[in-house]
């Protein structure tokens, strides 16, 4: 299906290394695309694919094939899953090297009610300190970020200039529930052929933080396994099967209580550490190389003031300092109770004993636990304290991943970073996870990571915003942005 | 207000006791109005009160004011408090004797889409085995078999017959929220000389149980308070205020984990038995007269299993025998989750650390504990155990009732329903809870209980019903029921 090997592959690589210095030919371009490139963004956010609520498939997998088919990929298709359709295609530009794009077309869930302009609207609002931003669900995560991207495709071609990289496009509609099919769009035997070509595999992202500007860049990510427990009185053989009297509490067992019991064997220290049987068997220490990059980072004046204001805190866990908390994030697994769900959750009350009882948790991992490690040792320990009845459903997971900090992706994303004259900061691991242990993990084994100027903030959040036209001249607006793109690919294309 | 007293208290009891024993007259004017009777009731069900969601205020007050003012209630006045009015309203039949009722004209929340026929419709469904009954909410909870009682009302007037008793009525509209303010309305003082004058206190009630048509008569109910636990980021000064991703688990505190501990605290064995401290001081054991009772109602053929099938359970706690079953469920206190809301509730998960979580609960109370004791009990425990900043939001809350088996009540009770042929159980308590202890503690210390023939169930659950045409004769359908409430109130005016 690609074509770029064989012959092609032989070619000198000074062939593409003679990328120009002078990038005024694609910032023209970029900025006369300016509208067209927020608008494409927009149109994006107009139709969100929610796994979670079956919402707009195949609609968003086939907007997503037509935005890559308009940015110049070839053969794009629907790849078929047990779950939603992932979308594969790719650029043969006759490069004597290949690049891998990561795309995710789905979003998180959202509430109008909480958001102050429609987040399906994808609103131009002008933000005091940040500038012209699009409001919307998707607008930062990640759909701008990828439509940027896509922009930089536009300007080279628009430019009449050639890629310097062939790209391989693997895009998925079920991140935000966990990933649990993009193994199948991966291992298609086509599509891992194509993969097995790229030096690395990277997901547009807008990495800048105001007011600085600093870049993160993390060598790596948490797992992740996102899970219901459901307790009912069916599966258990105790209590009722369905919502009886309250008062007959005093004779009859109560799923609820017996979930909150279970609940409470999974974690000790104030449900702070995990006490799941065996979980820390794997989990690999922080190096001295790795807390020296966390205490850096702690050390940034105003960084922990500006963090607890943002999260709405006013101590971490056990009151521990700045780069404690650091180490903490990046080094330790959590369980993590997302939601609970029992009886009456009306207003007031309701004088039932419910029958049925969840909890929505997430697990995330790191190295060296893996995802089916975390389930099975959930299981065996919820069986082992008595509370084996209680389903465990499983609705997505990820192992951890790692990418070396002298892999070429990592020295070409500090090099573009680095020539843009932002600040760097370079960290272990993010604590939110992404599947790129898919592309790290075998077969692959390839760097996998994130790349982009530009800012927004509120993944998950009501009004989540990807500025477009940035006030501080320290932040990338979209223009900013999609030329860091154009110049990543040619580092790509050059680099050591 | 009353003139029930002086000149007439002092006629000699010889002429009220001259009762007639022939009630062709009260039968024949009761079912000439039996479809005026229905409707009554139907109308009522129309318009649900639920103090809850704030639903028909005043004008649950207002229909149930006109209803009584049909029956020939005099004075009759909304009673306002700082929740939702009462209706206090009276007959001055010139009687030696007077007796005082409780109606509630609230109901229980309901979700129209769990139900086979409208809740609110009120339609006249036949059901195999019992009869023609309506299907709606209130039906047997409580405005049909109060609704038959003022059929009984309506058939002594419409009969020319002259009302053996006079009558204090009181009604809340708060029953189904824990009765919150109706102490306010016994307690105004011109309510409270009108209670005063009454020898004892009951509500209508459809008492029999198919197939035998037993009826059960109890002699007090457990009481009951009814509260929310709300943890959050801000009071507890940990954790986060709001929703945030949740990979910060791993640095920040969890509301929802707070409550999970702090509720697992306050029980044990398996969520059966309370564990907030010195909750069982005042708790008194069951008598052997008492545990008596409980032997017979358990040795009743196939109750037990009736009631495992009615309640979808295999079996008790602790694999109790029935007859344990039932003294636990007399005899003991407590702690019941009626509901669990924390963070996402919506299908699949969402990757939240939520800033806020609730339980709501219910205890119920047992002699001689106090609704004030238990939550001063609560609160010291979650104090002392480290949840001191969880909110305990108390909704409502009754004290334990209790009525001597040797009371004028109850040996009418047992008379009129001796006489129907029914046959008898006396039960100790009943578990669900009734504000009772407003009339049977101080400073009124009446005998307060139940009383009614008929059938009716599903209060609190879809499908609620009542039979008005039974297809058993061993169960009565309204017009028996409204019988006996006429003889019931001739054998108030007469028993020795």
């Amino acid at each position: 299906m690609m074509a770029a090997s064989g012959a092609l592959m032989a070619l000198p690589r000074t062939a593409a290394a003679a990328a120009p210095a002078n990038w005024d030919w694609a910032r023209r371009e970029i900025e006369k695309r300016h509208d067209e490139s927020i608008k494409r963004i927009q149109t994006w956010i107009h139709t969100p694919s929610i796994a979670a609520e079956n919402r707009n498939y195949p609609a968003g997998a086939e907007l997503t094939a037509e935005l890559f088919r308009e940015a110049g990929f070839q053969g794009v298709t629907q790849v078929p899953t047990d779950g939603k359709p992932g979308v594969f295609g790719y650029i043969d530009a006759g490069a004597p090297r290949t690049a891998g794009l990561y795309f995710m077309y789905d979003v998180k869930q959202f509430d109008p009610a909480e958001w102050s302009s429609p987040p399906l609207e994808a609103a131009l609002v002008d933000k005091p300190g940040l500038g012209k931003c699009i409001v919307g669900r998707g607008a930062v995560n990640q759909k701008g970020p990828e439509g940027t991207f896509l922009a930089a495709l536009h300007a080279i071609r628009g430019a009449g200039r050639k890629l310097p990289v062939n790209l391989v496009m693997v895009a998925e509609g079920e991140e935000e529930i966990g990933s649990p099919h993009f193994g199948q769009i991966v291992r298609r035997p086509d599509i891992l052929a194509a993969l097995k070509k790229c030096t690395s595999v990277y997901m547009p992202s807008a990495s800048q933080d105001p007011p600085n500007g600093t870049v993160e860049i993390t060598l790596g990510a948490k797992g992740i396994i996102e899970l219901e427990l459901v307790s009912t009185g069916a599966k258990w053989g105790r209590g009722p099967d369905k919502d009886v009297h309250s008062s007959l509490k005093a004779m009859l067992d109560s799923p609820a209580w017996h979930l909150v019991m279970a609940l409470n064997t999974l974690v000790a220290d104030g449900g702070n550490t995990p006490a799941i049987e065996g979980i820390f068997e794997h989990v690999r220490p922080l190096s001295d190389h790795e807390k020296a990059m966390l205490a850096k980072q702690a050390g940034e004046p105003g960084a922990e003031a500006v963090m607890k204001k943002a999260l709405g805190v006013k101590r971490f866990i056990n009151d521990l300092e700045f780069r404690q908390a650091l180490e903490r994030l990046a080094s330790q697994p959590t369980v993590n109770i997302e939601g609970l769900v029992a009886g009456y959750t009306g207003p007031g009350g309701k004088t039932i004993l419910p029958g049925r009882a969840v909890a929505k948790l997430d697990l995330r991992l790191v190295p060296n636990m893996t995802a089916a490690e975390a389930e099975a040792k959930l299981k065996a320990h919820l069986a082992k304290h008595g509370f084996g009845d209680i389903e465990v459903n499983v609705t997505g997971g990820y192992d951890p991943t790692e990418t070396a900090e002298d892999s070429s992706l990592i020295r070409a994303t500090k090099a573009v970073y680095g020539r843009a004259g932002v600040e760097i900061d370079v960290g272990p691991r993010s604590a939110g996870s992404w599947p790129g242990y898919i592309f790290t993990g075998d077969p692959l084994r390839l760097p996998a990571g994130h790349f982009g100027l530009g800012h927004g903030s509120g993944a998950h959040a009501p009004n989540e915003y990807y500025v477009v036209e940035s006030a501080n001249p320290k932040v990338a607006g979209i223009d900013g942005a999609a030329l860091s793109h154009v110049q990543f690919l040619h580092e790509l294309a050059t680099i050591k």
